[in-house]
């Protein structure tokens, strides 16, 4: 398991992100958060490409100034719908038009992530189909107002209210949620030997 | 939304599941607990009427010492894998022995969700299929050590450490949690009218 795999290891967290802190707190590990820094506006317009290289930058950012035997990982999401990667909304606004696009219909999300150990770095990443409920104008203004989609790719969070919009999903739920689990699990046992 | 829904309703939870209260918070809720004390061990072998029958006793049994205007809600979550409806394990080794069936295969989740305001309840299930990886005997082992199993339908908890677990869902996420949260929004919307 996870924590066993990562026991008297060192292991950092290449991300400011509350939700990624609370799924590694979930599987029961204690991590030092340290954000890479790196500009995130990147003309890359296939997604899996998109996400796996900023998380690889991430991690690589953070494991360059640490010591080699630290377990650093980094991690990207963003939500791809109608061939157009959606990060965070800039304003509410933007938030809304995501909203609207996302309505009723299906999108993917992308989370990218990057594990490096001992000056080697591992990357993957994770695909899950999410389905939107239609919403209506109400809907809409409401969740805007709870301020929930303010720092989120897409501008939803599955793991709040945003929950009650969603339909079904087909995939990995955590990844949705900016880091999936599985995936970490499975790299981790490669870098990890 | 849910909680423009509830606003000004005094909304009661008929049961002490953790992950539920958990919900209930996450959609900005604050509900009183009040558990149902009825027998579990009914004889009722389709699931879908398996878990709405227990709903709708729970949810039942509370609203019927509660003013009339409150919102009670009861649910029942199963596992059901190779015809067969798996529960709360009795001990340890019925919880391994649930883990080694579920190993490397899919199986589905079943959540009743049952709700009951001004005398009237309406009673619905969701159904998601659950994809697990194959597990190793020490994998076995180390997660029940976390005591996670113990007091989860199918010996696992999707939530908890049991993530790392699961490659894949197909339906409702917070259905596998214990509380199919988009059901529940549609449920309500023909309660509260």
């Amino acid at each position: 398991m996870v924590h066993t795999l990562l026991l008297n290891k060192k292991v950092i967290l290449a991300s400011s992100s509350p939700r990624r802190k609370q799924i590694f707190k979930m599987l029961g590990l204690k991590v030092l958060h340290k954000p890479a820094e790196i500009d995130e506006n990147i003309d890359i317009k296939n997604p899996s490409k998109h996400v796996m290289t900023l998380a690889a930058e991430k991690a690589s950012q953070i494991a360059k100034v640490m010591d080699a035997d630290c377990v650093v990982v980094g991690a990207d999401t963003i939500v791809f719908y109608e061939k157009k990667i959606l990060v965070k909304p800039d304003n509410r606004f933007q938030a809304a038009d995501y909203l609207t696009h996302l309505s009723g219909k299906s999108h993917y999300v992308y989370t990218g992530i990057s594990i490096c150990h001992q000056r080697k770095c591992f990357t993957d990443y994770e695909r899950t189909l999410v389905t939107f409920k239609t919403l209506t104008a109400q809907e809409i203004c409401e969740y805007i107002e709870t301020a929930e989609p303010d720092d989120k790719a897409g501008a939803y969070g599955i793991q709040g209210y945003g929950s009650q919009f969603i339909i079904k999903i087909n995939g990995c739920y955590f990844n949705v949620m900016g880091f999936p689990v599985n995936k970490f699990y499975q790299l981790l046992q490669k870098v990890i030997t």
